[in-house]
């Protein structure tokens, strides 16, 4: 069992979704899966899923975060990404994902 | 309509998909669908897919890529990834594909 540390927290209108550590092979499917239950039981039109303590993600992350995204369109919701570290963001540019998903600096902007 | 020229060649142990373009959004469910039906098609029971005419890869393709990986398993095929070009090389490793695929740079060590 890994232990996840996804911090979740709820303003009005927004579901925060702060992982912690590298999104990867090990751990994406258990993020997917927590990420989705939450977001089934969660009001807000808006999930944001901060990145800040993310230093990797590989490709079953991505492929995670894609999984995500559709769920979160199925269910009337938006997703934004927040805070993502340097070489992250570039793995998004790389692979184009960055033009898939809002990516935004700071929590005000999402 | 996708003009999409995938050549493929055949011989005695090996089957060779070469790629001509980029592989992303736009064609990476056509691409991933002729391999799979040119794989069940043969009995080579090695399945080569030549990269050197792909000058870029996204997220798209990369999810094709696994999603021919684990098909070809299904066969009780193997697949080796040919002739990268550096950028699209950089995209595997980035994230981590690198690991999982068999990537030889001539078709004689395939």
């Amino acid at each position: 069992m890994i232990d996840l540390a996804i911090n979740f927290e709820e303003t009005n209108d927004k579901l925060i979704c702060k992982i912690n550590g590298d999104f990867d092979a090990y751990n994406s499917a258990e993020i997917k899966k927590q990420i989705k239950e939450r977001m089934e039981n969660s009001k807000a039109a808006k999930v944001v899923v901060d990145m800040s303590n993310v230093p990797y993600i590989d490709s079953a992350g991505l492929g995670a975060m894609v999984a995500i995204l559709k769920d979160a369109r199925h269910m009337g919701k938006e997703i934004v990404l927040l805070a993502l570290r340097q070489n992250v963001k570039r793995i998004f540019e790389m692979t184009r994902l960055d033009k898939v998903f809002r990516i935004v600096d700071v929590l005000e902007e999402a």
